[in-house]
């Protein structure tokens, strides 16, 4: 693993992540999880618990799929000293005129070190619900 | 709206929760959740932003659903202070011989008179990912 981040807020936090999910980056990405009982929920999967296996889920997608063409939008924040949760709009290029619209809460808890991710909740917004995201 | 909730920990506040689902109640479901920009994900849906506009995505289940039959149970709490949350594997009997499992970010947030909902995403685990929900 390469040295550890020093990020100073959620928002560096959440750059972070994009940014590892956009370049495949296993290395930054698991930098990022904070280590312990982390959970990730993928769209339509079950929870994944654990830095290890949450780690294994998304080299299984770096592996699987071509690099994403991706924007986010945070759709709202939440900050209460240490504990940070954002409502995310994904917004996925598909080649269609209309990209598919993920919604995901990241949760990051700040430790000694900095922000880091303790969550990842996605849920793929099904069609026809979309107009429903900027409600 | 009916008198004001007074809960004291996250967990009673979970509670309140999915009784007032299992009940179909629309008034203690109204008092449960924030003021303000609250936001709920049903699964499948976009983000529903606002306390009138969630009471109101409630109501619709309400109206047109029977009561449904389901248990939960909290897969992991984080609580920092006025912040808390709880990843909840929800599994909704349907007569068939597997539960439907839906998993749901509830995240709740101390005020004045206690705890109290600003945040439900929901997410249905499709069929042949049930299996991770435990891992």
């Amino acid at each position: 693993m390469e040295a550890k981040l020093k990020l100073k807020t959620p928002d560096e936090a959440e750059v972070v992540y994009y940014e590892a999910f956009l370049h495949c980056d296993s290395e930054v990405m698991a930098a990022l999880w904070a280590a312990g009982d982390v959970i990730c929920v993928h769209p339509g999967s079950g929870a994944i618990v654990g830095h290890a296996k949450v780690l294994r889920s998304w080299q299984h997608i770096f592996n699987d799929a071509q690099r994403p063409v991706l924007t986010f939008s945070v759709v709202k924040r939440t900050l209460h000293e240490t504990l940070a949760v954002h409502l995310v709009a994904e917004a996925f290029e598909t080649g269609d005129s209309s990209p598919t619209i993920v919604l995901a809460t990241n949760v990051y808890q700040k430790f000694d070190q900095g922000w880091l991710m303790i969550e990842h909740h996605g849920s793929l917004v099904q069609t026809g619900a979309q107009g429903q995201t900027l409600q």
